[in-house]
């Protein structure tokens, strides 16, 4: 793959993720997504839980995700990431490969507004994900 | 409400849907979707797991949902949807609301194909879906 | 059914709880059974995330449940539990029949402790949980 | 940690499976040592995926676990299993312990049994579960 991410990480489908139809439920894709974009944010130095703790929510706002090729039992994948901000949006542009055949299995966006203390607000040190 | 859906279910809010944030976790919703298409489809004389076993499979193929109150502990909600056919995928345009304020908590547009013995293909059978 | 429980819901199987051998997963039987708990919880006009809020947790701290039969797509499901106290723990005592044949699906025993502001200490107001 | 298991693997936890007490959900465990017992098989050469096709599904019969530390966001942890046999039944026995304090989260004594073609059956291949 020559996909250029700013943030990888390769995880494998675990069976109990998997519906009656064999493949992975399409809400465990999001689960994906979001361990993928807190795994991000713990590179950066920063923690998904504390952050809330202190009164700083990554919420998110909006997700549009293109489900093409599904993922099965045994199945290894990448889950990349790259990250753009829009207005107080940041916004994660995620693609799921699957290990061996390099097959998309997911394209989605997901846009996260940061909550203050219950209030839309910026918090500068969330900047840090912007930068490589 | 005075919304017009074509289908509508009231389901309630279970603890462990919700996260460390206190809130019902995103993929969760897909879930909520997921449960009001099929028993959509179980009220229309059909059912998910049956029809997988017969070779049909209801495929998600995109999911675009917008997040708007979060649902919490206790909350109560109706979970309501219109269906449109476009070309061969079936569109659910999804609502959710919660039961006293009736604020509406999340808008998504589910776009479904029917998989036909592996093949994409038309399912007569599902043209009820489309009938009130 | 002529078994006398302290509580009891309705609940039917939702088709994402379902893996890949067709029966709900075992880890979703124990989502069934916190549910079951915390519905009682309310009907005796607690809330499970309230009580949190104000430093109190009920905390499971050991499980022993018996899969008798598996539940799948479609089936609808009665949840009962009886309570008693042993010492310091809440010992939930649930039994899960499907509706329409009345066979037992799970039994289990659910033993909790009340976690008062990070200590394990009584907490008074839960004694209304023994009472019918 | 100088136990002796037959099958480790080191898994972390991910922020959905934490609830709004901000642990780990109860029943996020089961999940965790489905997929240490699938990955042990997997390293027999094994499947439990495949199995399930070739009409041989290992079911899980008895779960008797006890919770001992919570697991938060931000965990790591080693998941270890030794296995037995009991006239028909595959035992697990497992282990959690927390990276870093090895403090033990839970253990767990699961029971397994196959079934072959929708009858409770003897799989030889299974055997190969016993031997290190």
């Amino acid at each position: 793959m020559e996909k250029n991410f700013d943030f990888v990480i390769q995880m494998q489908v675990r069976d109990y993720e998997c519906d009656l139809e064999g493949i992975v439920n399409n809400a465990n894709y999001l689960h994906y997504l979001e361990h993928t974009r807190h795994e991000y944010i713990k590179q950066k130095g920063l923690s998904f839980a504390r952050l809330h703790e202190e009164g700083i929510d990554l919420v998110v706002a909006r997700i549009n995700i293109a489900y093409k090729t599904p993922l099965r039992s045994d199945d290894e994948f990448i889950s990349g990431i790259n990250i753009t901000k829009e207005g107080m949006k940041y916004v994660f542009h995620h693609e799921i490969y699957r290990v061996g055949d390099e097959k998309l299995c997911i394209r989605a966006k997901v846009e996260s507004v940061s909550i203050v203390n219950g209030k839309l607000a910026d918090y500068p040190p969330l900047e840090a994900l912007l930068k490589n």
